[in-house]
């Protein structure tokens, strides 16, 4: 009797939760998922409960490519490089016998990527170094209003995933800071990070070059230059949390193994902790992949997620629609 | 008559904002310095004004030693580095007989910073590094709890300025968003910014060193490495505001010519800006110093803020008390 008392009354707790969680996160099934995320919440903002995690310290992690907007068939961030090739073309006559910008321009992708890492970083430098911080925002937002995507020919600040944008304003809305720790470049994110997300400049993480300062004609600018300061990705995600937020996050998100090391640094605190991968099984409505992909590879980190009790997003059964 | 009912009606606005801003300063004397301040916040708060900054844009950028807390005879992190290297003595036997670190052991502190900066770098590298980022934090706090300042016999969390306190609640309450970019160590400010100042981890920008992510025995830690990562001063204050902001500040907050290009930097935005230094001028109560000094030298910043019309804050008559 007391057994199934207290059963009952866990029921109710458990449904009174959901049921509040429906009205915020209404584009995920009700499943296993989605009641991680919400006992994870409910329990961190409970006073007085033993996993309470005062509001200071809730600071969430979400990866961005695959995580928060797609990645296929490759990251957003590398059309962006390929139309600044053509664009910067006329300046660059010696191109035109130059790889992996030659290929780029006869619009030969798969050949231009043939040179792996060293040609994508060789080509982010060209396209993304060389002007100022303020120019190269201006650059970024231009691109984002005209430029489409190959496959849904959808603007890429439309393929971002809605039931991500409503995860990131619940947990806002329980008073964590939300930000994101990506791969991708820093300064090609923040133009449009806040008014797509809801998250500011200054909460953002990615990968950088280096940049300096300059008085021209007497008037300030910072200088983008041609070499590498970070790369925010595998290993360097939890280097950069460090470096960025100076605490440990309490939730992480992402989606591929060059979150693990985000995940583990994150799951390894002490006190309730919570670590989400997406998982990209839903063909029909966006792409399958994992541990064959070169975009995005989620192998090792699917096995971990599976050995540690991690929640794992099933995109085609827990998401009822995928893009904003 | 119709001018002098405007300068009335001016007048008792004017008034009318200075009382109320009485209230959240009250360790500033009335004066130009708390004047401008006030004046500038009424500007970017006042919703229909030209000067309007919305509240996600209202930065504001605040050096730490000289400008926060006090710099003399040395920076305090150089104490802080004095005292881990006779902590650590024990450890290192070569220390007796190499210099810096022979000097520091016998006491000699003039010999030991005889080799200027490098010296100084040398110094925190080996102090600094080698621990993991929990580590430090705790061997930061635990100092900090124990060690007292020379000269006045306080603890260095007491040596802050009670009315840049104020000020920093002052711009907080209207909306804005304060951070610290120090030249000082990033890792050696987090661990009590939050408490001493309000300002918690993730606003504070500073010098670092490498750090680098590793498995030990399953655990993950971040190891802190005898490698320089960045220094955040002069022309550095602007290139870390960008990596870690990533928009530029509308009010910056200086005591030096390291800050110099701080200050340019926000003073060179578009719309309502506002640039202050703090100026050593109370040999009785603090210290007194400026152009001379080599620590917290503040020559070419003067002649700046004069040419410009920055706020210039004369310790002596411009605040109340010195110390919280």
């Amino acid at each position: 009797m007391r057994r199934s008392l207290v059963t009952s009354v866990m029921a109710l707790l458990v449904w009174g939760t959901a049921a509040f969680a429906a009205d915020l996160l209404p584009s995920w099934n009700d499943g296993s998922s989605k009641r991680a995320v919400v006992d994870f919440v409910t329990r961190v903002t409970t006073p007085g409960g033993r996993d309470f995690v005062p509001q200071p310290e809730r600071i969430a992690v979400f990866d961005n490519d695959g995580t928060l907007w797609a990645e296929q068939p490759m990251y957003f961030q590398a059309f962006f490089i390929f139309d600044r090739i053509k664009a910067l073309a006329p300046q660059h006559p010696e191109w035109k016998d130059k790889e992996p910008f030659a290929s780029v321009l006869k619009g030969d992708v798969k050949s231009a990527l043939a040179g792996g890492e060293y040609a994508l970083v060789e080509m982010a430098m060209a396209t993304h170094a060389g002007t100022t911080t303020e120019e190269f925002d201006t650059i970024v937002k231009d691109w984002l209003a005209t430029a489409r995507h190959p496959t849904t020919k959808r603007p890429y600040t439309e393929m971002v995933y809605q039931p991500m944008l409503e995860l990131l304003a619940y947990l806002r809305a329980n008073g964590f800071k939300t930000f994101i720790v990506s791969g991708g470049g820093i300064e090609f994110m923040r133009p449009w990070t806040e008014k797509i997300y809801g998250i500011p400049p200054e909460q953002v993480v990615g990968s950088s070059i280096e940049t300096k300062f300059e008085l021209r004609d007497g008037k300030p600018v910072l200088v983008r230059l041609p070499e590498m300061n970070f790369i925010d990705d595998g290993a360097g995600k939890p280097v950069g949390i460090q470096m960025h937020i100076g605490r440990r996050p309490v939730a992480a998100f992402g989606n591929s193994d060059g979150d693990l090391q985000m995940l583990q640094w994150t799951a390894a605190g002490a006190g309730a902790r919570f670590c989400l991968y997406v998982h990209h099984t839903d063909a029909a409505r966006e792409w399958a992949y994992d541990r064959q992909s070169s975009i995005g590879r989620l192998d090792k980190g699917l096995d971990e997620a599976k050995a540690k009790g991690w929640t794992v997003v099933d995109m085609k059964s827990d998401w009822k629609v995928v893009y904003r």
